[in-house]
């Protein structure tokens, strides 16, 4: 709590004049996501233009722009205090290991996007371009024992790893620890992901879907100031 | 160390007449070592002919055994309480994450221990087969800052995930955070295992180094008791 107070007199206060231009928020996760942008914004266009130019940079890397669609006075990650801000997540790294291969992708993802606020900074014009936009519905926690809350599942092996893969009413969600399986009961298909992140085990998150909605415009834009 | 002393009164003393017979000691790492045992000795027939037994019993599972080549004084962990012991031990999965797979790979692999251990007390007879034996002979530290201790350097992305693969003298070894490989320079071919283990980078090891033995032999068995 102290610490947060901190963060937000220096890089803001949240929602003043005074907040920084852009916060981004390093992030790994157990889950198979890749590297996404979380953001709490689907049409910011300074986090959208960012996330086609690392796009664009980093084609052999998997790449997802993640909408949790929360009201901004909600939003309680640290990239939420500047004026634009978004978190740069990326997996799968157990947490306490460095992997190189995901040390590697993380430092280039942020050199690019360092890049391109100087491209901006400098005056280039950046095109309008198309971008798919993960839109958060829902989070699903683990069956637990009604009692000690204790999870009494696990990921299905079928939907482990398996981030952003669709999955469909009835197919494979938890496995039990006697064994059986159990299905997804909802009536649209989605898409995962944050599937088994070590850290929401306590905030009761299996994993999330998401509804995926292409095409989100990121207009032109050049900078006048 | 409380604990410590309280186990070692359960289940030993350690070395005592009074011990218990057999102790297996679950773990699960964050390297890729499938199920291993890992063991103080490389002639112990119960634990040969338990490993055998997995094996037979679990195809799909890569499985190893390991020997930890130290006096049994100098012998430090759980299963060296027992007159006859063992760590069963699984990967990879991150500290904090159940995965179904590994989950029923351990739950199979305590079955048909406690199945054999059942056989044994009931008579069976076992016959001699061969073991290929993990010696371990050295460990690897990460290359680390020598004012702060902090490491500067991972595990080669081309060695990571690679345990019991053989690691050729000049293969890579590491990479270090501005991206120069730094390679092996032992002299002999050996195998690494415990290859990026989350907990072992609080105890200086990156990797662990063995030679492999083939054909050390579990004799025919009887419980003559």
């Amino acid at each position: 709590m102290i610490r947060s107070r901190e963060l937000n007199a220096t890089l803001g206060p949240k929602g003043s004049p005074g907040a920084v231009e852009l916060v981004c928020d390093l992030h790994n996760t157990t889950a198979n996501m890749g590297l996404c942008l979380i953001a709490y914004s689907d049409c910011d266009w300074i986090c959208l233009h960012i996330f086609r130019h690392l796009q664009r940079k980093m084609p052999d890397i998997p790449m997802r722009y993640i909408h949790f669609d929360v009201p901004h006075k909600e939003s309680y990650s640290l990239d939420s205090v500047g004026k634009h801000g978004f978190a740069m997540e990326i997996g799968p790294q157990p947490h306490g290991v460095v992997r190189s291969n995901v040390y590697a992708a993380m430092k280039a993802g942020v050199q690019h996007m360092l890049d391109w606020v100087c491209f901006f900074n400098s005056g280039s014009t950046f095109e309008g371009e198309y971008v798919d936009v993960f839109t958060m519905i829902k989070h699903i926690d683990y069956p637990r024992d009604r009692e000690t809350r204790k999870i009494r599942a696990a990921i299905h092996p079928q939907l482990q790893d398996q981030d952003f893969c669709l999955l469909h009413p009835e197919d494979p969600l938890f496995q039990t620890f006697s064994g059986e399986t159990l299905r997804y009961k909802g009536d649209e298909a989605l898409y995962p992901f944050f599937i088994n992140e070590c850290a929401y085990y306590e905030k009761g998150i299996a994993l999330s879907l998401a509804r995926k909605r292409p095409d989100q415009t990121c207009q032109n834009v050049k900078n006048s100031a």
